[in-house]
């Protein structure tokens, strides 16, 4: 990227007029900034977790990049709808995005993998299989053709199982189920007998109070409370089986990136990598917390019975399976995904389950 | 930082000689290393995880730094003794070290919490008590003293519980185990009638395969296996309940993070944050792997029975709160340590352990 001299000359505060040539500032005062980013979000600005995610990592690129990349973050609606980050990016509109993956399954079915699987990996293994699988690899190869480089930017965890109207005591009671319940997890309801509905978070609160839906799922206690969902629904239920451990992504117009300095470029990969943990270590600190508020607000927790739990892992299994035959790229997200799997989880039988239930 | 003026101008790609005056090259260049620094580990050199993760380190902080900062590492014993670091890097022998804090318990007993505590948090939990809890703030507190500034840079995850030559069917088989196994663990087998004994990690396999221990715990498949343990021992037990999730520290002379200008402070700590993620990632993706290598070598792997994890956890609750009274530092970290653990846990059983159980 080639920049102009004078602003090359101001950015390391050097006058080329008079006496102050020979007197450079330190190296380390602020540079002149080189690349004014827009970046569009699919959250509410400043939303706890998400946008405040989104927020720090623009941060972060700025302060290490010694201000020589500024980027100003929009919350969703403030440039481009939530749902249209993807390709407002993707045409250059904005430089940088920051979404979740699952968003764009219309684009491809294999986006899904790069977001939560039903019953897939949980954050741990979802990073494992990203950086040290074939994760991103693949991943950058399927945005390619969208102009677009991908990036782990975040994580949720484990999310929650719902809000409930009514309790689910067996497989039966999601049949006719309305439930605001989006991507995969939508599809395995729908296979369950369930009427699977997509609403922007904005209008999931008056749905669920209307009684337009008898269920809604969001993300966790954190997040859920400052969506006042606890207003609306008695049941509150775990595991978010359907979203076991999302990651969140940050796009970047591949063009864009390609030109950056070999620095610049660095800066971005692993200001999202340090992104991805701190917002997993956000959610793991505020969840219970929030959890608290909600029991003191006689919200009952309930736990999906274990037969729900089975025949929802049964279809979820249906789902993915016929979901990864959609198109070649998916084939072969869905063969290295599946296979990681199948691989990590008797490490994680052996490690994390086994040392979790050994605690209580 | 001062930087001498000449040493400037050429970092630039500036020459005040001549008509190159105003020819600068391109900022994206590689500037010229202000800070040449050595990174003392506790690790043999490029070991597994731990070795590799310290380099990953070095490397990315001269990648982001645009080469001001160059990183030289050294393996144990290489120039100091691998328990020799805390000291070394204290003393300003050397600037950076990477290493575990477990092993300065001799300077307070507080250091322990900022590595693993038996029955104690996990690594999902631990960098949420770091960076959303009170931990890195007080870490930080407390090596001050030191002269040295202390930034989380990997963990490996839950660990093995060990290598055995004798079955462990009930408490009464610790009884006169001569084990290695360091730290507060070994208080807690000591509590439990065994005999801990402390060993760097070159003496172990000898130890063992000479019966002059009866068993050893290391790290995980993938370090044990490089290590040749399973030449040694018949049996593997999990989980690792004396380490469910241990950090891994940076540590960095104080004086002269201190001296750094602004965008390199941040650089070093958001590197580090980046390396903790990415070597839980790395341990994650390869100890499966390493396990089933180990199956196939014939080696037999046990859960330690429910009726001595019971014990073990007794017991440990027991050493970790007397050890939590030595010292004001120390009590004012297990104060903290302890209510983050009590209130992170309920959020763990609704999500990552309801999860995980629901998988199978």
């Amino acid at each position: 990227m080639a920049i102009k001299r004078r602003n090359f000359l101001k950015s390391i505060g050097y006058s080329i007029l008079g006496s102050s040539l020979l007197l450079p500032k330190k190296s380390t005062s602020s540079q002149k900034t080189e690349f004014n980013w827009k970046m569009v979000t699919s959250w509410p600005k400043n939303f706890p977790g998400l946008g405040v995610g989104a927020e720090n990592l623009a941060k972060i690129i700025n302060i290490l990049s010694n201000n020589r990349i500024k980027i100003k973050v929009f919350g969703a609606n403030e440039l481009v709808p939530p749902l249209e980050v993807f390709d407002y990016v993707s045409s250059g509109g904005a430089e940088m995005g920051h979404s979740g993956a699952y968003y764009w399954k219309g684009k491809s079915q294999a986006c899904q993998f790069f977001s939560s699987v039903p019953f897939g990996l949980n954050a741990q293994e979802m990073n494992a299989w990203l950086y040290y699988g074939d994760g991103l690899k693949l991943w950058e190869k399927l945005y390619m053709q969208f102009n677009l480089v991908p990036r782990p930017a975040g994580n949720t965890g484990v999310q929650m199982g719902g809000w409930f109207n009514k309790k689910i005591n067996s497989p039966k009671d999601l049949q006719g189920l309305k439930m605001r319940i989006p991507g995969l997890g939508g599809e395995v309801l729908a296979r369950a007998g369930g009427v699977p509905i997509t609403l922007p978070g904005s209008e999931i609160f008056t749905a669920l109070q209307t009684g337009a839906i008898d269920a809604t799922e969001w993300v966790g206690p954190y997040n859920d409370r400052a969506f006042g969902l606890h207003k609306a629904a008695k049941y509150y239920y775990y595991p978010g089986w359907h979203e076991p451990g999302p990651t969140l992504e940050c796009i970047i117009n591949r063009d864009v990136y390609n030109k950056l300095p070999n620095d610049l470029k660095h800066i971005i990969d692993i200001s999202c990598k340090a992104a991805n943990i701190d917002m997993l270590a956000d959610y793991t600190s505020k969840n219970n917390q929030a959890l608290q508020y909600l029991i003191s607000e006689n919200i009952i927790i309930h736990e999906f019975p274990k037969k729900v739990m089975t025949f929802l892992r049964k279809l979820s299994m249906e789902v993915i399976d016929e979901i990864g035959q959609t198109d070649s790229i998916t084939q072969e997200v869905y063969a290295s995904y599946k296979k990681f799997q199948k691989e990590v989880i008797p490490w994680t039988e052996l490690s994390e389950k086994s040392y979790i239930n050994s605690r209580e």
